[in-house]
């Protein structure tokens, strides 16, 4: 059961820091100085011991609970976020920040490049994930905070999950990688590297100089439908669309007939309201070079990590399958860490991390609650 | 062991028919006369019997054994057919035509209406696979067969098998339906509708008015490049790509850096050079749109059949899973239809059909040696 309270409205923060020397990125370029978009939910304690940082997907952003004044939905994670919810604001200080290289207010190509007073378009230098986490762990600083009692996102979230045990392992007491992998299959770079053409495809997108111009929508519509599909099993679309057909419109020839096309164009359509095409190309390009463990074995992974670790799948997410998320695992096994993994029944596909609310619900309190209480981690589904 | 020996030099020939009253469509509307590609190997006997039809797939051609004068590549299913090879043709006269509504020398949407004196382009009317198959019977009449041995097709060409034994039940001896489905899911029809959007998308496509004109490249190749990936399957791009990055080129943003990335490219840019964009929408919606059972019971739909039928799908085909293929068995089996039913273990997933050549050349020969000797097919698989 899901507690029916929520955070209620909510706004979200901005924090601009300018490291002496820049922002250095994993690449070797720096950015002068960077913004991150945030929000919070709950209160730090004084120990500043109750932290827990929430990292986003693909398409995410920074609004992951509550109600922005007037809006008629939550932010995307909403039912996990609340006073008795899972990441349970009466116990635990929520952060949740849009990512470096987005476009919901954190410092990506559609920021205004100081040096010439114009969006950055292209010039904005080739982000990675681990730049993404760098970043949050200077948000971390901004709050005082030493040590995040757990870092949770599912997704390219996971990633950054992953990213915060690799870059900052004393940093961090636990984490909860969901729906994620160590490293992009040639199959999930290749569905990326679609979305991407697609939009680059777009006479629109014009090598990224649309800002003040026609967007490439239709190029980035093309990019969120193929995601869509992805982010879906065969199963859940049988079991929303069948082949049943539109009734509001007569077809014509080519126009969505079925209504899997419908709900394709409808998503597709309205991503292009609310998404950045060019943060689409550096944030996938981030995904897809995601790989930490590189040429290493995969026992180094996790060299001085200590964090106690639930790793998250679920079975008929075919675009994360559950083998990657095994080896997680088993990089976390290589180095004795205390791992939990629960592999979640469900037809929802990738998307099933937003939606099996109540046995994440179920698995995140009782792994937070051990971990708070600094009791060891029982694995609740044996191994 | 596939024999060595191949079809030699072979040439597409033409046939045209203008039935009296025209080629009536099962939308109502007519062609007055369609014109097929297509060709032959072996010969037919005096007895017309040993008369076997290969339907192709979505991209494929007449072209299906031996090669072209000066032609460097063979046809698209070459190892299966030739003298002593799955298809025998010391034994059998095998036919394979491009389908209407394709753009290999069949009349379809790049054809020249007679009404205009201009490509048919969106005036082409909308085909469905029984359309396509009423054509080919056209083409074993002008033959004087009565019969077919057998219609063996994989993909899109198992569909055009199926809409055989719907359409014209009496003139089939047998059935090889190989990795293909009575009608399709939803995931599938998303998947179409992405190519669909990718090529209406391009500003060059004009509402298909783009013959004589730059073509919707672009778009077409991202269609393709969306199919590919669909064709393999996450073992077989893993074994074949891995993570492997391209070594001809410096990775400037955006550009294919991995291998798989660039395998896309090729493959979508190549297709431009060899199909018309027009082709692949009336093509792909002619598959969507497949479902000859519709809301009749499955053990109706092969009513007045009394073929043979061996059913072949592929384990790691996860495009046209092997489920869907097991419906087909179901309905025949309703039918109290003599149905072998082969799950091929291979790792190529929907490409499987085209590749695995040793397995399927083993089954197709003991199936069509027992229906050409007229005894009973004995299932070697066991059910």
């Amino acid at each position: 059961m899901v507690s029916q309270k929520g955070v209620g409205i909510v706004e979200t923060q901005h924090a601009t820091f300018t490291p002496p020397g820049g922002f250095i990125l994993e690449s070797g370029e720096k950015l002068d100085s960077v913004t991150l978009a945030y929000e919070t939910y709950g209160r730090l304690n004084q120990e500043k011991t109750n932290a827990i940082l929430i990292t986003h997907a693909l398409s995410g952003d920074a609004h992951v609970a509550g109600y922005h004044k007037g809006a008629k939905k939550p932010g995307w994670w909403d039912e996990m976020i609340g006073p008795g919810r899972a990441f349970d604001t009466e116990k635990y200080f929520i952060i949740c920040s849009n990512v470096l290289g987005g476009c919901k207010g954190s410092t990506g190509p559609c920021s205004i490049n100081p040096k010439t007073g114009k969006p950055y378009a292209l010039e904005f230098p080739i982000i990675s994930v681990g730049d993404m986490v760098d970043c949050q762990a200077l948000l971390i600083d901004h709050f005082g905070i030493d040590k995040l009692l757990t870092v949770a996102g599912g997704s390219m979230g996971g990633m950054q999950v992953i990213a915060w045990l690799v870059n900052h392992p004393d940093r961090i007491r636990s984490a909860i990688p969901i729906s994620t992998a160590l490293k992009h299959s040639p199959q999930q770079i290749a569905f990326n590297e679609v979305g991407r053409q697609a939009i680059m495809a777009d006479p629109h997108w014009k090598s990224g100089n649309y800002y003040g111009c026609p967007l490439p929508a239709r190029g980035l519509s093309v990019a969120r439908m193929v995601g869509h599909i992805t982010y879906m099993s065969d199963t859940s679309m049988t079991n929303k669309f069948g082949r049943t057909r539109k009734q509001d419109l007569q077809p014509l020839k080519f126009t969505p007939g079925y209504e899997v096309e419908g709900y394709l164009h409808y998503h597709g359509e309205n991503f292009v309201k609310r998404f950045d095409a060019n943060s689409y190309l550096y944030i996938t390009k981030a995904i897809d070079d995601f790989d930490p463990a590189g040429q290493r074995p995969l026992g180094e992974l996790f060299k001085g990590v200590s964090a106690k670790i639930m790793v998250i799948a679920f079975k008929s997410d075919w675009l994360y399958p559950a083998y990657q998320a095994q080896e997680i695992v088993r990089a976390c096994k290589m180095r004795g860490l205390e791992t939990t993994y629960c592999e979640v029944d469900s037809t929802y596909g990738h998307d099933a991390f937003l939606l099996e609310i109540e046995e994440q619900t179920c698995l995140v309190k009782h792994f937070l609650k051990k971990v708070f209480n600094g009791y060891a981690v029982l694995d609740q589904y044996g191994e």
